[in-house]
């Protein structure tokens, strides 16, 4: 990373910050998907108004199911050369990249403000795409997150069980997530299925023949769809931007294709001890590997190894967000995808 | 609604079309919903990634269920008094107001580009909302709604059945809906529970708490939500634009308090002989009566009356969807609630 162009990035953050933002459009779309033919379910009765007789209802037919949805704004004068995709990760949505749960600015702003027209999107199943049937369609049950899954999971503290007790909770003494957010940051949580996989990945793959030449930003679960993204469409991926990936292609992938096509993962604090995130990121570092043997840039950045410790896993939340960006936004100026 | 207004509106929106709109802030906010405790669930096995062993979870404990999002887009120069709230309809989110299922700009923009603040929300348990477990807390099970549903109901074409094959679907000679588009649009649609009117509303009132004064949009079933809204707080609502609500208080509901809060109900063509919508409308027509007696302005936009015949339910889509958001916005102005 140039540190000139950074420091002149971070004098400019201030300018922008005042200045409207100036938007050619802002609109969404749907892509991907089937139709689907459901048949010899029983009828249903439903009562559809409170006092009203039941309406007894076929619930077989034709079904549009498996599509995504994505958001756009598009600016008047964009300085990015390729819009910019963002992918979020499992038991979430695109808020994501929204509003921090403390009430800042999200990515979404951060990266419009640096002149990039930008794409958020909602997984397959997940928030304004819609979920099908299940299990007809979507296999097994949806798994809904509790309030205190994420507090380890996201290593905002120490491991201790799946479901903590809000009493037991206790915070990284460095921990950079807003921890009296916590309660609203779970209001973004939204259901998943653990079966899906292959139909969310079909989705993000029409997406990317959808929007694309673009550049991807994703995190967590999303990772290893936005990798395999750029495997399946190495013509359309000009870089990847991976946050905290959790999964990676397989050692048999073939990574020749994405020769150009370079690569950033981003790391935050807390690995220490946490035998499945040091699992995840040894599989990460696996991959990376492989990347480089083939010729492709496959940067890290580690941020405590970059003097920043304490950051979560949520680390576009984290109350240093726009330093990570601001460090993002640099390596993306750095392989010339800014005009 | 006053004709030099209106003619001045229409000649001025290609300018507005063509200048970027000057924006302070895009962003999100999730309100109401409560803190859930489930208990006594058995344990479940749930394998995360293909291939790994399953991990046995306690599906119990603390889940934020019942909240709802919201995204905003703040102008630099807005030129309304208060921000818009679009409010959509049963089975869809938000998209209802974003682009057009055929990709012509929706009425979030239009709104925008007249100087409005908008925020697109999702109802509770739809889109970027979440939906939390059933039946502990959303009573029931999720209903699905096939392609062919929206056809008669959205009277695109005449009523023959829940669940019209493609084959037999016919469009009013007369519709404006962008028919070419209508499995793209049935790509919007989200599971709905019918047994959650409670919950909805008191989403929709926290909302209204959270980020108002302001003036409602609202669509079909969003009509009684915002209706009722309205009563719960006459102190933060300043007008209900209500096009095709399905549903309205009852003849017992106290609509003193909205003197001053000035209503508009917009309907579209092809009710004849539809004797669900014909009944919807009765109700409706209904309720304008209580809220002209009580002193309350309450007009009524029928735009075949007014010489604009075949609009569907879905007239935000329509081929004329910025004919009908002009008349809107002209009489949101004469209203004096544009600075």
């Amino acid at each position: 990373m140039k540190k000139t162009l950074l420091a002149a990035l971070l004098l400019a953050l201030p300018a922008f910050a005042q200045e409207p933002l100036a938007v050619r459009e802002i609109g969404s779309l749907h892509v991907g998907g089937r139709i689907a033919t459901l048949e010899g379910l029983p009828n249903q009765e439903i009562i559809f108004s409170a006092g009203a007789p039941p309406i007894n209802i076929n619930p077989n037919g034709q079904f549009f199911v498996e599509q995504m949805y994505a958001q756009y704004v598009r600016l008047a004068a964009p300085r990015a050369r390729y819009p910019l995709l963002l992918m979020h990760g499992g038991g979430l949505s695109g808020v994501t990249y929204e509003t921090t749960p403390d009430g800042r600015p999200g990515w979404q702003m951060f990266f419009l403000r640096q002149g990039h027209d930008t794409y958020v999107s909602d997984a397959m199943e997940r928030g304004r795409s819609g979920f099908a049937r299940s299990p007809q369609i979507l296999a097994g049950e949806p798994v809904f997150r509790p309030m205190g899954e994420g507090w380890f999971l996201f290593r905002v503290g120490p491991a201790s069980g799946w479901n903590i007790d809000p009493a037991q909770r206790q915070a990284f003494s460095n921990t950079r997530f807003p921890i009296a957010a916590w309660n609203n940051f779970t209001r973004q949580g939204v259901p998943r299925w653990v079966t899906t996989d292959a139909q969310i990945q079909a989705a993000y793959n029409a997406y990317v023949q959808a929007v694309c030449p673009c550049v991807i930003i994703t995190h967590s679960q999303g990772g290893n769809f936005a990798f395999n993204a750029a495997l399946t469409a190495p013509d359309k991926v000009r870089a990847v931007i991976a946050i905290e990936p959790s999964g990676a292609p397989p050692a048999t992938a073939n990574v020749a294709a994405l020769r150009g096509i370079p690569h950033l993962v981003v790391w935050g604090d807390n690995f220490a001890g946490n035998a499945f995130w040091e699992g995840v990121r040894r599989n990460i570092t696996r991959y990376q590997d492989q990347l480089r043997t083939a010729g492709t840039v496959s940067d890290t950045l580690d941020l405590p190894a970059a003097g920043i410790p304490g950051n979560s896993h949520m680390l576009m939340m984290d109350t240093n967000s726009d330093e990570i960006a601001t460090r993002i936004q640099a390596w993306i100026a750095a392989q010339g995808l800014m005009r």
